[in-house]
């Protein structure tokens, strides 16, 4: 059975977002499956779309709003939303000076985000897509275009935001997303499974005393498993794959996201990011920002991922221009 | 065995809490087991400081900052602080304006308190302690004072460090925090149990289609237990309870905390939440305020806590008065 809270399987996603606007009502509307920012956009700002399964909450709901998103559209459980409900959350977020639609790397979520932004520059709206991934697992560093999207996107939502909200053409907007993807790496491990909220069913199996490695965020089969390390052995290991797969050299800043995957607590996250803390000291990398959090799930399964973004002083300050969602604030 | 990620069983909150400083280093010092504001404080500014037992995280530790607490003294894992380290945390937070201790009703919670705040007073310092409950499942209404302090908390320590920020002297800060305890109520459900950290044993048993209604924050025995119920139906029974411990009436304005105890999904709060807000409005009763989120955990127990609490203007403006933590961030 699914020992969880919930109303009706079929109208999960319609009743959290209508639960959503009803907690936040100075903040968003609810429109069908769209979740758009209530406050008025000035003409000529580029409108900043996603579009994605839902079942991973407080992603990607939680990110709109000021500095963040404009629209959100929001497919049902672990499913990419149709092409059409895609062009209309690309039509909500015109204010006339293009539109970003950022994809996160999935084989549905690139085809309908494909034909939504086709449909949408047939009927005359300036659509930039971006393709973005940060998970070293999924495929090797000579194709990065093959990997996944996991939590790590966050930096690139966060950035390609701001520079929207500053006014910043499509391009330029655009350009963000990609420089922000490129410097950025995500490894993920899972320790115990989620349930799926319409199933029951685990989300996947896994052995009393292993975790997998390299897990996505919809229990996707990860590179390996191995015994339950501690806390400062799982940090090393991850952190040195992460460093292997993108140097990041002595010196360098790098913002730095430790995600919980749903049920690891933040007791467990923060003696993490000790041992991350120590390491990238060690190392000589600078953390010039840090969000240790839960952020992307997959329901209450137990699990985190780390990720590092190299950051000039662009990226910085679109990372600290300010923002506001629930989920997230700045400046502190 | 304990399938979590951790160091040492040993250490476990000290490694938290030094995980905590290091992804937060502007904002918190840990001292020992005390983690303290960061910015100076002004010179006659009412101190405010709470003592619990860890293992709630993101409660108490993410509660400390600008518009908060001065001073969280961390017990070990569902342990009340022993009496000299509240004592430290007394003088930590100390700036000649006298320090509010609030405390969290348990027996262990209250003993600690009572001993520390008289070695202060016998070193001459002035301490207001303050004994908080919300709890309704955990003593007749007859009795207030025997009921625990859950979740609902939250809204005591909000409006008393607010008073405090203000520069509110002691008697008004502690009339504060009694107002606020006075004007509000909890009620918990529990759905899956979390694992002890140290002991790996689960925090409680429950049947696989039932829930416990009641629960306290370390898994104490309910009030009786029910079939999984719909979110609706759910909503519908804890808010009949609580409405009817104290009466809300129309027109009144309630802030609301919609808390899950950890596992329980954002995704299931706010399908619960859209009932909540469907039948408060029934009532007439108006939400001025609401908060859904994961607060304070059990570790990864499942479940979720109602807290209302009646909010006149005093309480309104205060609980509106800047604030700033990791967790909670005022103005939006």
């Amino acid at each position: 059975m699914v020992k969880k809270l919930l109303d009706n399987k079929e109208t999960l996603v319609a009743d959290m977002l209508a639960g959503y606007a009803a907690a936040y009502p100075g903040r968003v509307v609810a429109n069908g499956n769209l979740l758009c920012r209530r406050e008025q956009k000035e003409k000529g700002k580029v409108g900043v779309v996603v579009a994605n399964g839902s079942g991973h909450e407080p992603a990607m709901i939680d990110l709109v709003g000021k500095g963040l998103l404009d629209v959100n559209v929001c497919g049902e459980l672990f499913t990419a939303p149709p092409p059409f409900d895609i062009l209309e959350g690309i039509k909500a977020a015109d204010r006339g000076a293009g539109v970003l639609l950022l994809v996160s790397s999935h084989q549905g979520d690139i085809l309908n985000a494909s034909m939504a932004a086709m449909m949408a520059k047939a009927e005359g709206i300036c659509v930039g897509t971006e393709i973005l991934y940060d998970d070293i697992s999924s495929a090797p560093p000579e194709t990065p275009a093959e990997r996944r999207g996991t939590a790590g996107l966050f930096f690139c939502w966060k950035t390609a935001c701001a520079a929207a909200e500053l006014g910043w053409p499509l391009d330029a907007c655009a350009r963000i997303a990609r420089k922000t993807r490129d410097n950025l790496r995500t490894l993920s491990v899972a320790v115990r499974p989620g349930t799926h909220p319409i199933t029951g069913e685990a989300t996947f199996d896994l052995p009393e005393d292993e975790i997998e490695v390299g897990m996505g965020v919809h229990g996707e089969p990860g590179s390996g498993r191995m015994k339950l390390p501690r806390a400062k052995e799982l940090a090393a290991y991850m952190l040195e794959r992460i460093v292997a797969d993108r140097p990041y050299g002595a010196g360098e800043n790098v913002m730095v996201l430790l995600n919980s995957a749903g049920a690891t607590t933040r007791m467990e996250l923060l003696i993490v990011y000790k041992s991350i803390a120590a390491i990238l000291g060690q190392l000589g990398i600078k953390v010039a920002r840090s969000w240790v959090g839960c952020y992307v799930t997959t329901q209450e399964m137990a699990g985190l991922s780390i990720s590092l973004c190299a950051a000039d002083e662009e990226l910085l300050a679109l990372y600290d221009f300010p923002a506001d969602s629930p989920l997230f604030h700045l400046p502190f």
